[in-house]
């Protein structure tokens, strides 16, 4: 990843493009990792029992003639299974194949799930769709249950995931052929999980696996195993999930109520990143649950039934779980570990140099704190000055000012009522280091401060960042004091900068 | 500007950012315009009567010791103006002085527009907006009309704008103290106009100027005038008009109607053109006509009373102007003039290397065809592969697909009734080579076409393309016939590619 030289004078020296370190366009799981990276990388975990992973080597594209591409991750018992899928309406035919099979199967009966990095297979119209329906039927073969090999009418047992180029057409027999040599891979160690993390990657510098154990309060004595993998680098705006993500539990969890608890949970991590407003066509985040550590007689974690019923009901608040303890923690648990996913994922944005945290307080609703912070991860100014480290936090304010929903009218003074829920004279900005050092105010209710331009760029030399931006009602000045106690509307949101790399690596993507 | 090297085989070194061409970051109006950009600065012109343009030196950033950074363009008598401002709720002081002046005046009565660079005076608070009103009541000083001086209360005669790096206090002492220079050097020529022009710039490498004659059918032998300039270069995704514009008319105009003509045509211009996706605080297009060549007893263009009475009225169809002949003529007139002029500014779009229409045609409704245009204009990804010269069409659909309103359902497919307007296996995208030649279809109705990669490299090495996107209905086939004859529903947005100068530009914007 680019590096900025510190303390060059000259602003062209320091900003000239400098693309010596180039990474593998789209070539999976390279194994150059930058050292700065390294640390994100598990050499150890512990993963769900009753789960194996897999990879081998397909060369979906023809630059690729060593890396994995393709990569198995399944239950040896069939198990309960959800996805949430892209909002783009141009969905890949893998993520149409999935969400068929989720359907059908009402969320149970499920596999697990084959993937290939180097080619989406999006816009690839019909035979796209019989592409991604040969890439699961093959997997199901590997697996030769009698269940499945009973009919081949039934709808597969393995879920499909595609990354990479778009409207390309996959080259299948070159994918069913790495399928079986996958699934003869399949394994439990660490080595396993990191070869099919490594295997989904594209513009990714790192793969990214997470691992954890965790217990409820109604056992405690029950340890029970979380683990996932995910991939970016790219196209990365998730709208319901980012683009390739695949979490396994051996907790036992109702098929009528998984769903909700993903969907949760990925409308508090996954989808509160950003790292070039891009939208991709195959985000996918699936949750696999095979109950392996879950003793007989113990209830699956389940949702009240009315949850189950309404749709939208992930979007609740966390209390509506409040009904079951052992929900309330591990929604919790579940919160945190598919946050800490996402995070690994704007860690290795393309061409990132800087992790930013993007946290907007108002005290008119969620949704307005949600759109704000949003709208300033997508602006390419307020991320080619990240990159630049240079405290132009006026584009903070702009793209506060026109993010969606937000807007005020043309024929008025902005600050008057009805022009929407963001008062300039209530706004206020400041940068938090990370290292715990003094903030720097930048904006108070409205008035710009005079800003120590050295101690800005110390806080930007820093790889993290932390913008803070608040809200203020502007209709109600009483509500104020409450707001600052409750802070109940906040929304964070984690992003990247904008770098020479990202231009690099996207002007020739395909090759 | 940047340029690739053509015929190098190597991604790397055809991609790498060659910075040896630096644009002088918000030094206005400096003499080094690229070569390619020699054909946009007109050498000549005619300028509508009674209007007088001037620039002078202010120095408003430390940087810029020599390049005219404030300019005056007023109407020696009082005339009739409109402005139309940006929906950004952080409208900058002079955006709310100009506002305010212009509804406390009602759009009569108004001497011209002050104008300064190198600081846009935005999200600047109680002092910002002092500052605002100094600029119009100095510049009101040099008219030292009678009308005026009476009272100092009076609302200022003049118009202001700023444009620069936002967050920032105007140095106000050296803008009035160079406003009586700038009207001294007030004059007709073509000379005096194009120094106007260039004392507005910022990052822009040319000045944009248009002038233009025209007569109206009630009495033809009559020659109008109307002349206009505007700029850029970035933070440019206008929202009811575009960063600076200015354009002054000899014609006669109605008070009361002015603000919607110049909205109908702003519409239709600078509000279809995106360089960066960031709408900026400052937008601002006035229109000023003075009636100078509008012989006595003409009645002034004016539009029917029940128009000027509802609001939005801009945004109906030109066929709402029949009612007058004159109204007609001239709505074509301006809307292509300001289209021109609105062209411009993408020509010259902050480390751009390519001109881009992107044409959307819809048989939905033009809403559909706006957003699907607006989103593939904002891609990163599209506009980083068009500066890769790369074919990557795919994510131009990926863009369609995340637009704003039309975006599908996640738990149906695509193609499903009421997921959106847009139906993947209805929707087709070409390039259109703008030298006539041979179109090249990437995709067809959801099925990717086989793409000839030389030809479309053919295509992608011209400065200039069209990116043709058909939507056609799914729930109504039978509407196809119809769709494809009248075409009624067609937006047409400009938009440039994405560079590296981008990145090095913005990453140090306020040095």
């Amino acid at each position: 990843m680019e590096r900025m030289i510190p303390g060059t004078p000259s602003r062209i020296k320091r900003l000239a493009c400098k693309c010596s370190q180039i990474r593998h366009y789209s070539a999976p799981g390279n194994g150059s990792i930058p050292p700065a990276k390294q640390k994100y990388v598990p050499t150890s975990g512990t993963y769900p029992k009753g789960f194996l992973a897999g990879s081998s080597h397909a060369g979906v594209k023809v630059s690729n003639t060593q890396h994995d591409d393709v990569a198995l991750v399944i239950s040896k018992q069939p198990c309960v299974a959800a996805g949430i899928f892209t909002k783009n309406i141009f969905k890949a035919a893998p993520v149409q194949a999935s969400l068929a099979t989720l359907i059908q199967r009402q969320h149970n009966g499920i596999r697990g799930v084959v993937v290939n990095s180097g080619c989406a297979n999006a816009v690839t119209g019909r035979l796209g769709l019989e592409h991604a329906d040969a890439m699961a039927k093959e997997a199901d073969r590997c697996f030769k249950d009698p269940e499945h090999s009973s009919s081949a009418q039934d709808s597969p047992q393995t879920l499909v995931m595609s990354t990479g180029v778009i409207g390309q057409q996959l080259p299948i027999e070159k994918i069913t052929a790495a399928i079986p040599k996958a699934h003869s891979a399949l394994g439990s160690t660490h080595d396993h999980w990191l070869d099919a993390a490594k295997a989904i990657c594209t513009t990714d510098t790192f793969p990214k696996l997470i691992s954890r154990t965790f217990s409820l309060p109604s056992h405690p004595e029950i340890e029970y195993r979380i683990a996932g993998m995910t991939k970016g680098a790219g196209m990365i705006h998730p709208n319901m999930a980012t683009l390739l993500g695949i979490v396994c539990t051996d907790v036992s969890i109702d098929p009528k109520a998984i769903t909700s608890i993903l969907r949760h949970s990925a409308n508090r991590s996954f989808n509160c990143i950003s790292i070039d407003g891009d939208t991709s066509t195959n985000d996918t985040v699936t949750l696999f649950a095979n109950g392996a550590a879950t003793p007989k007689g113990v209830q699956p974690l389940t949702l009240p039934e009315d949850f189950i019923q309404k749709p939208r009901m992930g979007n609740r608040k966390l209390d509506h779980y409040k009904q079951s303890p052992d929900m309330i923690a591990f929604t919790e648990v579940f919160i945190a570990f598919m946050t800490d996913l996402a995070k690994l994922v704007v860690r290795d944005g393309e061409g990132a140099t800087k992790f930013v945290t993007i946290r907007v307080i108002s005290d008119v609703n969620a949704q307005v704190a949600k759109r704000a912070a949003m709208s300033i991860a997508r602006s390419a100014l307020v991320k080619t000055a990240l990159y630049g480290k240079d405290a132009n936090w006026g584009r903070i304010l702009c793209a506060v000012g026109y993010a969606p929903g937000i807007m005020g009218s043309t024929e008025l003074p902005a600050s008057s009522p009805g022009t929407g829920q963001v008062t300039p004279e209530r706004t206020s900005v400041s940068f938090i280091p990370v290292d715990g050092s003094e903030v720097l105010e930048l904006l108070v209710r409205g008035e710009p401060q005079v800003v120590d331009e050295v101690r800005a760029k110390q806080i930007l030399e820093m790889e993290d960042l932390e913008i803070l931006v608040r809200l203020e009602d502007g209709a109600d000045p009483a509500r104020l004091g409450m707001t600052e106690a409750a802070k109940t509307f906040e929304s964070k949101v984690w992003t990247c900068d904008f770098s020479h790399d990202y231009v690099t690596i996207n002007g020739d993507y395909r090759a």
